[in-house]
């Protein structure tokens, strides 16, 4: 469905099932085309709003630079439009980083705060790191060697590589797709700055944290912070995982969302 | 509940709640009144079985040795009366040892299994750990010192000084009692011999493995050991707790848990 | 050697080769005779220094309750007599804890300081593990069983039975001894209250830490805490060892310790 | 000094300091320039040869494609006339995998295998981020970003900015230059195909592994598989460092290879 924002900017989103909200906040790269295997199982007990952010999937693409802060605000605008419920709010790498600024902005909107692969800053490594995808943008095979093989663990990678073949062929002409790479280049320059190290402490809502052993991106140290800083966080390791542990460890990444969003009681007299 | 076994025994057991079945296979030193925080939670879309081993909680006790054996065969009595589904298992522990060798004795009665903190063998080492248990036992408090810090983790047990006092003043009055230790040291024999490091390949429900960082009792490696060799299993490492998961981080204890049984969706086509 | 202090008491102290000198402070259950196997290469280009502590092997026993305070000048007093350069210091365990404390009491007669498995305080948690140490001296297989399978690691326990009934066969006597078991107490008890923590910043020669996987007496976090905190300090993990990394791993430990000390080069213009 | 090989090609090497020989096969992008700051420090009691694979620094520039095999046979010819001793040899990354094949080839002629950040194997995944590389090199500011950032720990690439740009300064005109490309690009896909997975449990010199933390190029469970392999051998663990542990941590880099290598005794009976 399409949302217009006060902008005149449209935004793409979908909402599945009844229920408690879920709202997912995408990678990077993602859409919501990225979630159809999830849809289902997500969509059980609650109601799924998935959204492309501006310059993702069906979105209106930007022309100029931004920051998050403009995704942040669109998404407010969207959420405070389709439901008067606070929502469990789920975000993944760029995704968890709008969602961490999101909680902070407007904490009475968000129940609960799950991070997948999120950490609390763009390092500087990480902003170089950027630079990396930004230079591979003119060959969409320099683009894809750049990026994917970095977000998956070595392992899962190896093993699955008649599926990284064919992803490959799949990403290859999208990745040759002008509007769709600028769009990335606006995305991943909009993370420069971005640094929320020494505000976490204002968090209180019920947050889980979920890293993974071979995340090359947000790599582990990144989640120990965010669970250090935040005062209700639970933390989760998940070996032998790269970044994209939802497409490395499926059942496990659903299993984990789902249960701790379905989880209604917080405290324990023990 | 009492239920009467064929051997003229009878095991205590609860039930909670309509649904799915979700049967707890409890840690050694545990009962169905362990759980009681966690009736709630776990009963809200499952119908949970709590029962007590043999020698534990109310269950009746054994006078002489026996192996898991005794266990295994009570536990299948009682369930093959009180449900006819496949049931979702879960055993911590001890209980995760029966619940694994029940699984492999009985694979149609297991719909998932869900491992906290267990491991493939008694090795020799944890044979004598349990000797250092039933060395203990002459006396309370050697007996809670003994084996209590080695059960939490290091952080949580200083963290939480106050709370591990009262536990203390509450579990001293048991260790003293003749009748609790007596069940304490055959429980703890009943483990040795134990041994499936060759059969866990025969395994092939879903099943969920979860290990943490300061596990003193079963050790991370046992986890990965589980998990390398059972087919269709995921893996999911606790950073910062020990062996009792459940009273160290109850909320992300019962998210993980109920999450894993209430998932549905094993095949993602992505 | 013998050497006497001021009290009148006696420490029992060896010295072997020439060189820059390596001072040796054993782990709690340890004395100079435990290095046996180590003199030679330890002493190939050092001048090494071993010392029972008070209450270990061949010095003096005390009578009555101390606090490490009583370790630390003993030690000083000898380390003032018998040489006049800075030492190289390593300490494990029990040691290292003296060690830290000798190095910010007397930095200048320090030139290194190398901590194998040590933590910058005896935590609640600490304290209750000796506390059951202390409950076990009634009978020496209650005391074999409740210290050393917990001083190993499980993986090195299992895999080395053999030499581990052995070891037990040896100790056993040892631990029937109560003039043994008296100063073991003592030794135990005089741990408790130290903490450290806020006074590592102080030091400042530079040290090596080394941590081990199955470290259940002084867990990994408290390395990390320890290089954390120290300025001039350099990190070491060893993979799947326990808290007595000079038993299970004898010669990657003499390389680490003998690399960290003969090591002049401290600047590294990169 | 220049070694004429019987191909006509000649080697680039250095010896320094006499003593039990130390071999240092560099790193895929390193050459013996790398090591001026280490020279002082690695040849104070042996003596250190240092070379220039072929297509690396100061050795000749091939034309076409090769295997390892040309790298190994090289090194050969230049060792056997250099040195009549088995050497001590340390590899790092492709240093390490040329080194791991000489020793299978020719296991009289080394004495101790020094492995840090090492594969038993090019994967898969590590083919592809090779091939990453090689689609970088049209740009040198392109190239930069795509080797370097992912060759340091996040931690220790954020931290030291500064180094990190400056070293930008020095590298960029190096990539810029044609006959440095082409040549890194020969010695890129010289590893593809490497794999002695199934021949490593043929060692049996002493071997020493090093892994890092954050190694994003050969991830700790490549050296967890060399050490599983590999008879003889001992493994460390480097917290918080990446590949280039040389360069994060070069006095703990120092302190472990010179420690193994001069470290005589093997054999403990403890």
């Amino acid at each position: 469905m399409q949302f217009t924002l006060s902008s005149g900017k449209k935004l793409y989103y979908e909402m599945h099932g009844k229920g408690d909200p879920l709202v997912i906040f995408n990678g990077i790269m993602m859409s919501t085309a990225s979630w159809k295997e999830f849809v289902g199982p997500l969509s059980e007990r609650n109601q799924l709003i998935l959204i492309d952010f501006l310059d993702q999937g069906q979105s209106d693409k930007m022309s100029g630079p931004y920051r998050h802060d403009l995704q942040i605000e669109a998404v407010r605008e969207l959420l405070a439009e389709v439901t008067d419920k606070p929502v469990n709010l789920f975000g993944i790498s760029y995704g968890g980083e709008i969602a961490v600024q999101y909680a902070l902005r407007y904490p009475a909107a968000v129940k609960k705060l799950i991070l997948f692969n999120t950490s609390a800053e763009t390092s500087y490594w990480l902003e170089e790191v950027g630079n990396a995808w930004n230079k591979a943008t003119h060959d969409p095979e320099a683009y894809y060697l750049t990026t994917i093989p970095f977000i998956y663990s070595p392992l899962f990678f190896t093993e699955n590589r008649e599926w990284m073949e064919k992803r490959k062929e799949i990403l290859l002409p999208l990745f040759g797709d002008e509007t769709f790479i600028q769009a990335m280049i606006r995305l991943t320059d909009s993370s420069v700055g971005y640094d929320v190290k020494d505000r976490l402490s204002e968090l209180d809502m019920p947050t889980l944290i979920v890293g993974a052993q071979y995340d090359f991106v947000t790599p582990f140290y990144q989640q120990e912070y965010l669970n250090d800083h935040i005062k209700d966080s639970e933390l989760i390791y998940v070996p032998k995982s790269g970044h994209a542990i939802m497409y490395e460890k499926p059942r496990l990444f659903v299993s984990i969302l789902k249960g701790f969003v379905s989880e209604m009681k917080t405290t324990y007299v023990l």
